[in-house]
């Protein structure tokens, strides 16, 4: 992969354009409002779109019914709809079932809910697994709502249909797999899966342009179901599978966090490690755990593959989580734009954590008449290069990758890469296979 | 095992009475005392009694003669007895020949202890394996002695005869066995011999109304040769023994104390390091050192069992330790206590930490449809033992305890123990048979 | 080996009369000055000086021509030495080609090399492998040079001829090694270069009066091509090379310090952090880094040998290194026996650093049937022996040489090796073959 510094003004550009477009779609985990996010996203980069029909057996799992709303309201006694989906597809609970009556308000308050310590934000809440309605709004609403009876709207379906999910494969010199991949699945709600989606789809741009390594594959999908269908629909595929990330809330404006994979020293838990550490801000490495986002499925222990989290304030720490306010002010472009720039170098440096063979490993190679030795003196630049130099071939005995080195040298990895780009043109390094984890 | 919280009154009142019914004894490693002391234990627990015959060789080691003693005295010169072994069986060192005789102040002095910085204590002194007679007494009674004759009693035999120890086998579900240990040489010294028997008494009576996996073996034995001996005696089925502990000074007013096992890492000193960093008190874990109890048997090269030793102050760094200070208001019935629950703690997690495979290894199994996931929201409880069953799913990977899924999730052993309880009923874990290290 | 407390007076005047000696000689990596430091070495140690020829392939190195100088100077217009080779051998930069001829100030001073920081102090400058001719002058010297014509002499040869080199082997109770180098290669400088042969000749002499377990072997070589020179000719013997230390500048009045071999935890690492720890001082233990002395070598990968590097300050790390002002005053006998006396405490340690299998591993032999024990009370002394024993008997397992006891345990080496001295003489101890690593 060929390096690049920074994120260029196009990716935020992009990043920025495509969270607004998706921003007003209802989503969930089925249903058309999936579909019209993955042909936005697919006008941006060549995502092949998969359909799974609901009863589909995928582990302890079965593929849900799909579900799909056209309106919902509720109109108070005056006849006047002081709930309105058309206002906020939050309104409504994911997955309530068609219902349409009068009722009083008492017998409603059963199937509403509020937030009455954020009293102006509308709670997002679903119902995916047992088959119920209900409304969320903000606590005013509520409180403004006066005894009488109310008629209630769903014009919803819950039925056969498909799971629908996206998939770009990107291939590398090596059928090895970096695996990446965001949750599709929330309505308008802009940290919590649309930050995720961006990014994902700037990198997938951005390796497009690469010529990398690994094959690179990434996934937009519902979550829990959809990552559960997919490794049960490929997992006889699952081993090429060699590293991974999911990304999850990226755009908020708390500090970028890493949380490891469930192996803890994973060849990309020690890149992520690298990349915080060298950064010299206030990321943070967090350890494994076993609720969040996808990296749940992807590390189960019967998988247990090398895949981290990528994510800024984690999920339920922030008030914003899960409610109305979680929108497109709550994200910024400066955070979005900085968890892309991290990726980007993790991705980077673990597509050249290459492995070499010094192939004069028996006292030192005469630098010199090669020309990577300064015969007096010489600047401090190139000084440091010799060193580096010597650090690679010392090290190149199929134990060290580069970042091993660059680790133990203190040099950074660039100049370690850059060392052993010369020492392979002068025939004292030779690349062997990557080691398999 | 079925879990105790905390010691019950029943136990603190069984190990009051008896020490004091124990304390009068004139104890040493073999003879009458130890017999008289196995016998008051018998009527708490089926003690087997067992009678090794003096000259039998065990190791590299010879059991002993058989002492007893039936009285012993000074006399001075006006006939009034200044050192009497009624008053006190320390005056008497143990394992002190016959001998009837006359001697000057000056000759008797090379046969006296005393303790010149403790004026008004009386030492404890031994002469187990060089034959010789001696008297200690307190310095101030030493002061008190005029020039003159002394007239010297010691009524005592040391002759073939047998050394003593008792047994006590609880089986289990499993013929793998926890050893307990405890040294009952020792006359009337009360934190040194009476509060280890005592805690030890209290901890076979728990185990009896317990059911528990291990079977456990409950050695009442004399200081180092009777470890030896019972070793010796018992070499192929020491495979067996798994984990222990030996039991010495518990009752003082000190912090509690874990000397780890020889190898440093067993799961005993696992246990017991969770039980004591758990329990939030100023306890200590000390290093295995080859010098102390019967743990420096259990312990050598040959057979490095996994056996600590449990203990408040460390011997020797209590002024009180080897003298007449040492007595039933040296110990506290608050230490006591507090060592056997802390044993108790530490039985019960090891006899539970048990070993389970997630018969649902790839991808998470769904919860909510077994009513072990909320559907919506949830009181903060429920959701703990949702989240300590994801960790218990995660890492039942064949590799980790459910102590290891403690220690790594944070969660108590208590939440774990029950939430892989509760993943056995519905099927979702099935226990493997246990890791012999 | 028999230990030596301290250095004795005669090493001192040892090593102090043999730098005044060697200091007016001019060496380089070949030639007569080589030649004749090998010879007066020889007069203090059985030595075998050896001769390579010009042109020998030695890896990816060759032996390059032999160099000698017997005058050069630089005249001025006036027809005065202004810089004399006869005044100070770092006058000429090393492996000068021969020059004769009249130049302007202009045409001279691209052959120049000052200090401009350090006015009065001439630098040290080599070009070994590319053919060129300089001089070297103090900074003052060149700023009194007026404009004319200056005549230049160098009355130098390079030409096929031979790399000398000399090499001391002791035999001791193994054919298993212990390799000590220094270079030979530097003019007129004290701590580099010769602070090193004159500890390492001390060292030999000392050892020779020892009886040492492994055989030692002593190389006096020219920097890098020397000991790559010896490497490719010696191949099939390295496997034999157990431990070893490169001794490089240990006279400067800086702290002492080990750099760790490439390995990190070798034995001889372990043995030098040991040694340190337990001085008390300020010395310091540094990582491995392929830059340095010939550890560079003796530690490229194909090698891998456990050799560190002992000095006082790193090169490069004081102003006097690679100047006239590394002089005699520059370094101290108090350093030099310091550093001295360390290498002496580690090869002690080393040699004695014995593996023992208990043969007595179940249960506590009975000591005090042996006299080993004390059978009343007993000076404080003593009892340390006894803990000692106890130690060296409980870990005597196969897996715990000496030196892992006295770490474990906290005794001192020298009373831990007692304790077995003692325990090998009454056949509880048996010593085990030596680890190979």
């Amino acid at each position: 992969m060929e390096s690049v510094q920074g994120s260029c003004l196009d990716a935020i550009q992009e990043m920025d354009g495509l969270i607004k477009e998706l921003y007003p779609i209802c989503r969930s985990i089925t249903g058309n409002g999936v579909r019209q996010t993955l042909q936005i996203i697919q006008r941006r980069i060549p995502l092949s779109i998969r359909e799974v029909p609901s009863g589909t057996q995928v582990f302890d799992w079965t593929v849900p019914k799909e579900w799909n709303i056209r309106d919902a309201f509720i109109k108070n006694p005056q006849g006047e709809k002081v709930v309105d989906f058309a206002k906020s597809n939050l309104h409504v609970v994911s997955y309530s079932t068609a219902f349409r009556g009068k009722l009083s308000l008492q017998e409603l308050k059963q199937h509403l809910f509020t937030l009455p310590d954020r009293p102006q934000w509308i709670p997002y809440r679903t119902s995916y697994y047992k088959e119920t309605w209900g409304f969320c709004l903000s606590h005013e609403q509520l409180l403004r709502m006066e005894d009488g009876d109310y008629e209630v709207v769903i014009d919803a379906s819950l039925e056969d249909g498909h799971l629908s999910y996206g998939e770009y494969y990107l291939p590398g010199e090596s059928a090895d797999e970096f695996l990446l991949s965001c949750h599709i699945c929330h309505p308008s709600l802009c940290n919590d899966n649309l930050s995720g989606i961006s990014v994902m789809v700037a990198l997938a741009t951005h390796m497009s342009s690469a010529r990398p390594r690994y094959s690179y594959r990434f996934l937009f999908v519902p979550g829990t179901i959809g990552s559960i269908t997919w490794l049960a629909l490929h997992e006889s595929q699952v081993s090429s599978i060699k590293h991974g990330i999911v990304i999850s809330g990226v755009g908020d404006r708390g500090a970028f966090t890493y949380k490891k994979s469930r192996r803890g020293d994973a060849e990309i838990d020690r890149v992520f490690s690298y990349v915080l550490r060298t950064a010299g801000d206030n990321s943070k490495i967090i350890d494994f755990h076993p609720y969040g986002y996808d990296e749940r499925q992807f590390c189960s222990p019967g998988f247990n593959l090398a895949v981290g989290c990528v994510m800024r304030t984690p999920f339920g720490q922030y008030p914003e989580y899960h409610t109305s306010a979680d929108n497109l002010e709550f994200i910024s472009l400066k955070s979005l734009s900085d968890s892309f720039d991290k990726c980007v170098s993790a991705l980077d440096i673990l597509d050249n954590n290459r492995l070499y063979s010094n192939q004069n490993p028996k006292c030192e190679p005469q630098l010199g008449k090669r020309g990577l030795y300064q015969s007096v003196g010489g600047q401090t630049q190139s000084r440091v290069n010799e060193m580096a130099a010597l650090w690679v071939l010392n090290l190149s005995d199929g134990m060290h990758s580069l970042l091993d080195i660059a680790e133990r040298s203190g040099y950074s990895f660039e100049a370690i890469k850059s060392a052993a780009g010369s020492l392979v043109e002068h025939q004292l390094l030779k690349e062997l296979p990557v080691r398999s984890e």
